[in-house]
């Protein structure tokens, strides 16, 4: 495969130092705060970003080796492709996550929703500007999941 | 900056081979229909994708060099910082689009949505899969240009 560079903006400061402590599966829930500390010399970049309510944070799957064509989700006893899950064993091991943004101190952003390690490489961070609308929302094999089993209350 | 090294996953087939023929700014509709050609040796990650209604699909501005910290956005005439705009100047210049899947021939997605050139590589597909609730979004300047300026009919 061709590759492409990208640069490290900063880095996640997150109360999870290991992966067994990051809720998954189905009906987790990611409540825990952290901090999207940016560095230095791109705080000028952060201009306004204090009125919008949810960003999007790209990031460094940074403590994986090697990524799987197919795998079964912790929620699922069955195998999915890898563009459909989330999984962190990805060719590019990028992760996406939507945070809440609760307040900006210079370079460092507040946020909760985080479900990073502590020390996670990002990437960029862009507004979460719109939805998709729920009625055209359809979630493939995960709903089937839920049907079959209910989300931990 | 440190950097990051990202595997290209495939490439996007556009209608659009001009940055000028996208369009931009408020109000601006993403209806045109693509392709998502992903490498022949990645297409058994494809599996169970067909269900999902929505994808983000992780690309790269590659036709752009370097980047600027703030920047005036088409819909508006005053600057902000990049993180909070979907400029395409950025550190780690990595477009975020979310895209309608239309079908699936083989390792080809037909979407709808796409605003990346034609031949876009793409560094990562995951399933779209909830939606910020809508009273909890707050769209910052965003907003506020609207506000001051309603979007295009």
């Amino acid at each position: 495969m061709q590759t492409w560079n990208a640069n490290i903006i900063g880095y996640v400061r997150s109360p999870y130092t290991d992966t067994s402590q990051v809720p998954r599966g189905l009906g987790a829930t990611h409540s825990a705060e952290g901090v999207l500390e940016i560095q230095p010399e791109l705080e000028a970049g952060l201009q306004d970003i204090d009125g919008f309510s949810h960003l999007y944070v790209l990031w460094v799957f940074d403590r994986n080796e090697g990524y799987e064509l197919t795998g079964t989700p912790p929620c699922d006893d069955r195998p999915h492709g890898v563009f459909a899950t989330r999984s962190p064993f990805r060719p590019s091991a990028i992760g996406l996550t939507v945070v809440r943004l609760l307040g900006r101190d210079g370079r460092r952003l507040r946020v909760s929703g985080v479900d990073m390690l502590d020390g996670t490489p990002i990437l960029d961070i862009k507004p979460y500007l719109s939805n998709v609308p729920d009625a055209e929302l359809k979630r493939g094999w995960l709903a089937e999941v839920e049907e079959r089993r209910p989300p931990r209350p």
